[in-house]
């Protein structure tokens, strides 16, 4: 705290007053336009300036205050990077020009068709990290690395600079096992079935995940409903030391914090590249030392894959920068064609898991085949059980109720197993004719989801209550929108309307 | 205004309060987190929202407030978005989920290599103008229109669309001419001069210029420390009525509306590709009515077009799309290895453009040739002169007076003619050692003048005081740093000590 003796040494600075606004993007900082320092060092409205308080420092986007709400020598920040600096009303900051970006001629030399060399990608990765790129330059980052898709070395240079920026686990013992879904594909929620099946056998899991990028759910998004995932990295140990597993949010514990970065960008204009989703991908594996990967690639004319071919090229891009980080991987090509399991959304997909893991008699047949295969996979990569083995050691361990008490004494130690939510508002969407369901689309069905709300709003998204291949009477239900505000479900509803054929049926 | 009797029509809508924030990117709409509205519609942080205002609307991000700086039921806007909805305290604003952005599909689609087609390009720049596109999207849209070049198909759609969305200004006779330099030259700043000469021979011009993009000064931000060039329609119309020329700002006739909004986003990632080159500069020539255009592409290692054949290329695709609207156009490719006259910056520029004008005895000789090269160029393609006679007329015209006096008219008629301003701060750069003038780096001579605040500080710059080719002695005087302030001098000057061979001499 400042005392009024001291006032005088910050003549040079400005004395933070709180505003409490939130921007959720580049760090903001409000100054007025006649403020004695934004006259002396010419610092315009979007100009980008260094900001240090302490031995901490951000760099902020200049916003102006014309009216009264702060005065001469006083400036706020947004809570974001008021929460950075540690900062308290009255302290006194000092501002200055921020070094030249200079790598930012890298990314402008990538847009043109010049490959990433040496350290570029190392220096990108750390300015973004310590918050030297606006949203806008890490948006031009995100479209030239996808216009200018990543080479082999660059893939792996983007990796290792991702790994390096954040923190890197440790385990007592090997192997450490993980697993990772390329997504695209409503539904596709194995992850916490596999970390319980894999974990009640013994194997060393300590699973963090991301929150979704583009789709209407992410595993954290869905662990979130049925416990606390924003755990740090004490508690994680402490569960993974109890349990030999968890399911945690990644992005409590500095794994590959520029990857976080990045996915809201990528989130806002909805691209995720194959280079930036190997390297997303990896990094955060690497980085939670894990030994053992088993890769879920769903590909389909609607799902994030498109071909086979294309799998096979990411598949081979994604095992080929594993080892060139030691880290054992295999992959799982699989049908993308439809969603799986019936919920769409947070909470929707969390009753799913639940109900596969609790061996209930309706439970969605496809979302366990898909979590057996992939458990039954890393039991064997991980030579617990011998080769062709696995699956079927994994139903075992589901259908003798191992898997669920595994699941149940993992989310006791992240902080209690709770209940999905349920929501106030429901639609149902019916067939306009009888026949067969002959598609559907996963990328629209998906953003009718994300139009209800989902992943912010848990308890909203889709009910599927039909499969490609099922015949349906006219007005059948086809789906039920399930959101938490009307708003959200006028306007997921305008949406379907302008799309009847998200799930096509054809007259037999 | 609303009386308290019509306050029971707002309970839908929320009540807006003037907070005075200035932040020059996207709208910005700030609400409490708590109140009823983003509850009900799910509104978070960065969220797009519609915002009605009587029969206008913007798309604004929201940021949220967690202080009583506004109470439920209260929401304040960025100060440009409250003067386009001509809000008023306490007017009430409603608000709802904007129409998702399908134009952003056709964006991704050619992040990933798929070209514009049909009315693609025209359905982006509408939703670009009508603000619907965030920073971050129109940095991707950027980004993409670089990295995967438009095609001459796409930049003729691109310029149309470009045109549309604008005012497009007629005249009551014809030829009507108009100049554009591709840029990247610092001090290259013919213009005015083109515009004197041409019009006291009787031509056309309504010269309408933009804001520098990624260079220390444009036309506009030179004219504007000699006259006003902040002009509207109308007084456009009556300063050419009465001179035959102007020499104003092209963005406060919403001539091309769209490029304003794209070069502010290039200007800050300081990328301007070709394909939207052409759109940028044709769209403005062709909304503003020309008929004759003259372009000036200066080439050089260390200019924005680096090799003759580059310069070429632009030259081909720049008069092929202005063929496709009916635009004559010439082009002369000029050399492009060192800056143009003296100074550097919108102010230090001025005083070129009047020494020449003035036709002074120390009057930068290569600024006058490039003037008398441009200006012969369009007095002999509107035909007032025969193929051949153009520079020799335009070298009469500035001897005798005619063009400082049409200048003087021109001026005096957008609101007077000003002296350039001088500024307090400066510091001289001088050679290490005696020798050759070898080379000048035009890029980071630019940088210097813009670390010193060009061009939004206008009288700030560089001051040439050597070319290519001069001797001089150790301790000769290179250049000197103009500063508004002593915090953008020292700036420049650590970047200058990091950057010693900005001018290269080399021991004879």
């Amino acid at each position: 705290m400042t005392t009024s003796g001291e006032e005088g040494a910050c003549h040079l600075g400005i004395r933070l007053k709180r505003l409490g606004i939130n921007s959720r993007s580049d760090h903001i900082i409000y100054m007025r336009e006649d403020c004695a320092v934004c006259r002396a060092e010419g610092f315009s409205a979007q100009a980008r300036v260094r900001v240090d308080l302490g031995d901490r420092f951000i760099i902020a986007t200049v916003h102006h205050v014309s009216t009264d709400l702060l005065s001469d020598g006083e400036a706020s920040l947004s809570e974001r990077a008021w929460a950075l600096l540690g900062a308290s009303e009255g302290d006194c900051i000092s501002l200055s020009h921020p070094a030249l970006l200079e790598s930012l001629r890298k990314v402008r030399g990538k847009i043109y068709g010049r490959a990433f060399e040496g350290d570029d990608l190392s220096i990108i990765v750390r300015d973004l990290t310590e918050g030297r790129y606006s949203d806008v330059e890490t948006a031009a980052f995100i479209t030239a690395c996808s216009a200018r898709d990543l080479d082999g070395a660059e893939r792996i240079a983007l990796t290792k600079a991702m790994v390096d920026v954040g923190d890197r686990l440790e385990w007592p013992r090997t192997p450490v096992v993980d697993k990772h879904c390329i997504g695209g594909l409503p539904g596709n929620r194995t992850t916490p079935i596999v970390v319980a099946i894999v974990a009640a056998n013994g194997l060393l899991m300590p699973k963090t995940s991301s929150r979704a990028i583009t789709s209407p759910a992410g595993t954290a998004d869905t662990m979130e409903v049925l416990t606390k995932v924003d755990l740090d990295l004490a508690a994680i140990r402490r569960v993974v030391e109890s349990e030999g597993a968890c399911l945690a949010w990644g992005g409590a514990v500095r794994l590959s914090p520029a990857d976080d970065l990045l996915i809201r960008i990528e989130r806002a204009l909805d691209i995720d590249s194959d280079g930036q989703l190997v390297a997303s991908v990896l990094s955060k594996k690497i980085a939670a030392g894990a030994t053992h990967l088993v890769l879920d690639i769903p590909y389909g004319p609607t799902a994030k894959v498109r071909s086979l071919e294309a799998a096979e090229k990411l598949k081979a891009s994604l095992l080929g920068v594993a080892a060139a980080f030691g880290l054992k991987a295999q992959a799982v090509l699989s049908d993308g064609t439809e969603p799986v399991g019936r919920g769409i959304g947070p909470a929707l997909e969390a009753r799913d898991v639940l109900s596969v893991l609790r061996c209930e008699q309706d439970a969605p047949e496809d979302l366990r085949d898909r979590a057996i295969t992939l458990a039954g996979c890393l039991l064997e990569m991980a030579g617990c059980v011998d080769a062709g083995a696995g699956a079927a050691c994994a139903t075992a361990t589901l259908d003798d109720g191992r898997a669920f008490k595994k699941f149940e004494a993992i989310c006791m130690a992240q902080g209690g197993l709770a209940e999905p939510p349920v929501v106030k508002h429901r639609r149902a969407v019916e067939a306009a004719k009888g026949g067969r369901v002959v598609r559907i689309d996963n990328r629209r069905i998906a953003q009718v989801a994300k139009l209800l709300g989902a992943p912010d709003a848990k308890a909203a998204g889709v009910l599927m209550r039909v499969c490609v291949g099922d015949s349906v009477e006219a007005g059948a239900l086809l789906y039920e929108m399930h959101a938490e505000t009307t708003g959200e479900l006028a306007y997921a509803l305008a949406y379907v309307d302008q799309n009847p054929d998200i799930i096509a049926v054809e007259v037999n």
